[in-house]
């Protein structure tokens, strides 16, 4: 893959993974055992909202968007451990997405000067 | 289409038309003649930044998804009408982009209660 | 106050809302009693969301500030309605910045044309 | 300063940071000479964005608060060195409060574990 290439995966990576994050925080808002579910809605928001400023930055070609795609893969690396660790459909598929997403973001980075 | 496919239709063409507002912002900005940009500078950024936020409201489910969307075709459609004055390729395609997902929006909130 | 006296006014309280607002939903993450808190932290969040945009929009001069604003007005009313109901301080007060916010948007939007 | 001083003082920097530069980006877009303004536009709205989205960070108590600093004090420096190059007042109003801003965002940055 080219580098232009490399970007538009990592804008696809990204705003499908703002998708799962939100939708996981919506599911876990309305999941009885909530009590449990604390760390994954704050990180599922903190997730989603890194995400979809990544997307926003690499769409208009922000000369920061190496730096803030390295945050990026910080936060949906804690996100998806959080998530991994509950049972519920929404929260698996989560998980898989952000490790997807903070793997994708780490190359892209690197792959920036 | 029921309910969920016109929000999973109207999400997708948020993302879309955030990308080609970024793309167009970001064109404009190294235009020669960017003294006639101004307005489609400035339009792009507004338009990009209401489309993201559109765009994950409804993937949270946010109570307010019908008012966002509302306010979301109005300054896409302000947008599309700037960007259709320029004869650039980024403007051509942004404003094509940008009346479909004013089209979208409004769908989207007369769909919702 | 002339205009420009009353858009500072006016980004002001949605800074303070947004401070309250994500003060209140930090606290209500923390709440033994989670379970009735699930509206809060959800309207807290909306609020703290479309607080900071409308902040953002009117700081540079946003040809769509009127309609940001009257939005950012629902969603406060929404939000201090809930809060309202639960006795918490944190609560009590970001139900007071809340309505405080949304009257100012108001009058805010009122002035623009 | 305890730390939870450090961090309203970085909250209140951040806001005055998000407007300074919303502000020049205004004030850019109106100016004659705005062939050599593209930089200061493009860096005034990527500084002003991390600036809300750090703002907004500390207020719920992100737990990626000190990296979301570390972020923003680069894009903050960054904006301030273009700022700088320019005569006009709000050029070097902006250039003034992003250089704070980036020092108090490194001064929190190093608070927190």
């Amino acid at each position: 893959m080219d580098q232009s290439q490399i970007i538009q995966q990592c804008i696809d990576e990204c705003l499908k993974c703002m998708e799962a994050c939100n939708t996981c925080y919506d599911a876990c808002l309305k999941e009885d055992n909530i009590d449990m579910m604390r760390e994954c809605i704050r990180l599922d928001r903190e997730c989603a909202d890194i995400c979809a400023f990544a997307a926003s930055a690499m769409t208009r070609h922000s000369p920061f968007s190496k730096q803030i795609c390295e945050l990026c893969a910080t936060i949906c690396e804690a996100c998806g451990k959080e998530c991994q660790k509950h049972k519920a459909d929404h929260c698996q598929r989560c998980a898989e997405v952000c490790f997807s997403c903070a793997e994708t973001c780490r190359k892209m980075a690197m792959q920036m000067q």
